[in-house]
């Protein structure tokens, strides 16, 4: 059996920054499946259009290609149901639809004008002009004016994420007693902003830092050999 | 076997308000289990103090008292595990934990400034007096001015369903393809709002219309047939 996993990088092919290639990193790891990665940049379209989708992750499964990163985790818990479950059952399915689209927004959208302005540094010139461009074309505005007032804005990220702070002050992972698909959904943002940004999202006293450091700790510490900035 | 549950009403008793009595509600009937109500006015501390609450709903099972909507739901759960799932297995339990806590800032609290003016008048004398006290004092300001600019602030609110909208674009309910407690954490706050207030919270085009229709069908109508004005 092969696997292997289109995953977005820069400049450092060695520094994987998507916040979806991230939640399908550990869910591989969460299913104790080996997969190789296939280093992917924004403007290689061309290598994944074979596989039907314009964006990464694209999982290959020997000859299947599987993109989307919610696509990604259903393909894995239905073809390897007998490795450790990311949903916990047809219930926690079926609610980390919800909770993946509340990350989208809440974490990968909440994040997103704090640090935008930090990730065409980390990219190739090809790639930054690409990504400057097409993000200042949605936003209306120069990338460094989003995150200009960034040490005030912070704040309202902040308390965005009670749901996920509460939660984490009542049980130890999103996902119970162990992480699940669940975690993994909401620590592929921060591993993004790890990746790319200096810029300090949570505050050391937040249950949600703790809980970063222990899946920055998992599967032997995966995500924290991962090049990135201290958080 | 005996179920009892305190509800809260107003000045007509069988018009129950509350939602979190009605997530409780939703969920007994979801697990097929008969359950008498006790009708219970916010003053009326003595009547559920000696169950060790000050809050409603206060489920009382034979000999036992149990207090809180989430642990009602888990102690429904765990003692009736031959019914009908209310969490679709432990995934859902963890997931359904951090949803929970999503809608009482989100659906909850959300409505709350959009319909508070419009309890005191289903109330009794002495419940709208401490009603009106307890919450202005909390509130900085009159009731009636925190809803005056509704009609404008419930755009703001209904952005922040996105979640569960698009969640229920991809899948008929929260529980998926059936619903599950998940969809009666938040219908309890629409079921609290339509009991108490004729304010418009949804537009009928909304996917979120169309489910809060089907769960006011749900249980041979039980919610639809309980007082309330027109959504």
């Amino acid at each position: 059996m092969s696997l292997k996993l289109f995953e977005l990088v820069g400049a450092d092919a060695e520094r994987p920054f998507s916040p979806f290639c991230w939640r399908t990193r550990m869910a591989l790891a969460h299913k104790g499946l080996d997969c190789s990665s296939i280093p992917w940049r924004f403007t290689e379209k061309a290598a994944i259009a074979p596989h039907g989708s314009e964006k990464v992750p694209v999982l290959l499964h020997d000859d299947t290609a599987v993109a989307d990163s919610w696509t990604i985790a259903n393909y894995l818990e239905d073809n390897f149901p007998d490795r450790p479950s990311l949903f916990g059952g047809e219930g926690g399915r079926a609610a980390l639809r919800m909770i993946n689209w509340w990350a989208d927004i809440s974490v990968i959208g909440g994040m997103f004008p704090l640090i935008v302005a930090d990730i065409p540094g980390h990219l190739a010139p090809i790639d930054a002009a690409y990504f400057r461009q097409s993000r200042e074309a949605r936003l209306g505005k120069p990338l460094e004016e989003v995150t200009a007032r960034r040490d005030t804005s912070v704040a309202g990220f902040r308390k965005s994420l009670d749901p996920m702070r509460l939660t984490l002050k009542t049980q130890p992972y999103l996902g119970g007693d162990t992480p699940n698909y669940a975690d993994y959904i909401a620590f592929g943002g921060f591993q993004w902003a790890r990746a790319v940004s200096p810029f300090k999202l949570l505050e050391a006293g937040d249950p949600i830092y703790a809980w970063r450091e222990k899946l920055l700790d998992a599967f032997d510490g995966m995500a924290r050999k991962s090049p990135g900035y201290p958080v």
